[in-house]
């Protein structure tokens, strides 16, 4: 059985990713800082559950060594904080680019450490259009999906000759959820979970005659 | 049976599109300047032929009110001369314009026409690496493919919120085709175009809350 | 003296460089399709006029016979309409890709056919931001201007290392004109095109070590 | 007097900057870690030197204190290190995000809060190639400039709008001095700091109607 690892799992994206993978036959491991949260999720999938703190690089590479090899690792954690430049504090910025990019190099840095050695496997990093805009009062949640961005693309550049898959998901628009659910019923304002966890298993499956290194997924209706 | 229309279709992508779409339901038409090479393709795939210049306005016109609605129209031509700017025939510009991006036009503007009243379908714009990135002494092939780009992107602006996916594909490397044969065993340094086509069917598929106005396609090995 | 050649001339920011270019010694050639009405700009610079429409090979290569060895040429034409895709009339998109693109490709072969043998010379290309964003109900200017931004890429990768120095500009926003002043005094909202010449004036004289392809240029209280 | 100040001032573009502002009437003060070295340029251009660790939100403030308003802030510090993604030691990706992101951070939250309340000044950032392209085996340089790009665009987009001008510019090549001498005799392969601080003024001298949020510089034989 395939092994899937979904880093920064939480009740939306990750959850319909970790329903979609089992389903498809993977096995599936979720870590969260608070495993606890997910304890439904993994019944309803038969996942195992893992507390990461997914900047720590220690914990990082336990998580690793408890999960085994995977050909599948999802890296979902973002933190957004939004003010004026002025009066940001720093260590908002900080915190911003330890979650949303250096957590998201060690999980990369795992990963290429054992698929490498296979010659096989997919990283999916997942960004948002503060990755290729930057927004004004948005500082620290652009630098650090800018940065997670720059990592993506430059890891691509390396391992996909290597046979391991690097793609950065653009998630432009809010996600729905149980807390934040459609405005307009059947309005699809809000990116439905489940649909975006489609794409990421496209990205999964592509051959790699035919690699995608990025792909943006918004509402019909976002402006961009 | 929901309907497709190929514009420009040949023995490469075209046909890996036609067989994946019937394969999976739909009715196919195949359109060429000379339909008489897409005989075989058209009796495999029980696809109708039609001769169409696609970047005369009248011919295109013609085509569409021949083939009636079409759930996906999917436009492929393309035109590539190369040499030093400074000896570049301008009738190689001009053509490279008519046919990599007017003809992109008048397909769009088409499909555009059948689907708005309906408020749904998906047009699928086939696009090269020369459109993001021009390279060195082939100006016309860049100018063709940039005006395409533009094009998509502003029909994916303007037509996403009336409820019509459109999307451009940036193929970066040679398709695997019969006179370009994978050149190692098994080395997938062509794009398959089996594999370009499930990811056709991919953007077709999205569900309206997270639509894809592009993506990028290449080998693992392709340099970018 | 050197030479200065400005197609597209009109009361706009082609006048503000040709001012800017004769205070710096330059001798100015301006072209336009109706050169009546540069005769007051020419007497002030003491320019030369010609009668050029930019998008017929013929007469662009007869502008260059007729102006000489020009170090600097400037290519300014643009054509804009606007309409939803599906009412455009087909020949407003032809037309914005001639005058947009096609004339830009035929005055950089000609510039690059005297630049060449002596290894010198600045290519300006005055691009907008429909250029790098195809905005809705815009189609045909996103073409054009995509397009020309392509060849501009194009043309800068293969002349720069044979000395001929190729940039965009990407101008965001109105310009300053008698036929649209500035609605706030001293509000600066559109582009003051004195101030868009002296940034033309610093391309030009960049030294072949540092040299920019592009530069965007957009008032400051402009979204972007 | 106006008042400019740049930080990560070293024995290249740094030295460049500080001999040109002083002798276009700028008060210069250089900030560096090691302010030692600084000694001969700062008796050179009259200038003040401070030891600060840019990456140090303390030692940031008490720059910005002791040097008063400045009209021109220049943030040039950058760290970078190479290698394969899965052998990287994480604490260099965590230098390379300190020193060319978090400290651009400070350094335009300081800026910010001196300017803001004047409606006036210009921030330039010193960016790389990295920051628009992730190279392989390179990624803490690309997270690193990414982010100090993402940090550049947000805060050109709030902070425009009130007057203060922020820039960032992408040094694409190597930069010349003692230590790396231009290798031809005139060959202008490596850019000349001298010249980089011409676009830097330029930059600084830009009206309001007509400003640049970023410019590219390369040699002119670089590939791009």
């Amino acid at each position: 059985m395939p092994q899937a690892l979904i880093i920064g799992a939480g009740d939306g994206l990750s959850a319909s990713l970790a329903r979609l993978l089992a389903r498809e036959g993977y096995g599936v491991a979720l870590a969260a800082r608070n495993p606890a949260k997910l304890a439904a999720l993994a019944a309803e999938c038969g996942a195992t559950t893992h507390a990461c703190d997914a900047a720590e690089a220690g914990q990082v590479a336990a998580l690793f060594a408890a999960t085994g090899e995977a050909e599948v690792v999802v890296y979902n954690p973002s933190y957004r904080t939004r003010g004026p430049i002025a009066e940001l504090d720093p260590a908002e910025v900080q915190r911003s680019l330890q979650v949303c990019a250096f957590g998201g190099f060690l999980a990369v840095r795992e990963a290429a450490r054992r698929m490498l050695p296979r010659g096989s496997g997919t990283i999916l990093l997942t960004g948002a259009s503060a990755g290729v805009k930057g927004y004004p009062l948005s500082a620290p949640f652009a630098m650090g999906k800018f940065a997670l961005r720059g990592l993506a693309q430059s890891a691509a550049r390396e391992l996909h000759p290597k046979g391991v898959h690097v793609a950065h998901v653009v998630v432009d628009g809010g996600i729905r959820s149980a807390r934040r659910p459609e405005p307009q019923q059947g309005g699809d304002t809000l990116l439905d979970p489940d649909a975006i966890a489609e794409t990421y298993l496209h990205l999964i499956r592509q051959p790699r005659s035919a690699w995608s290194w990025e792909i943006e997924l918004r509402p019909w209706v976002e402006k961009f």
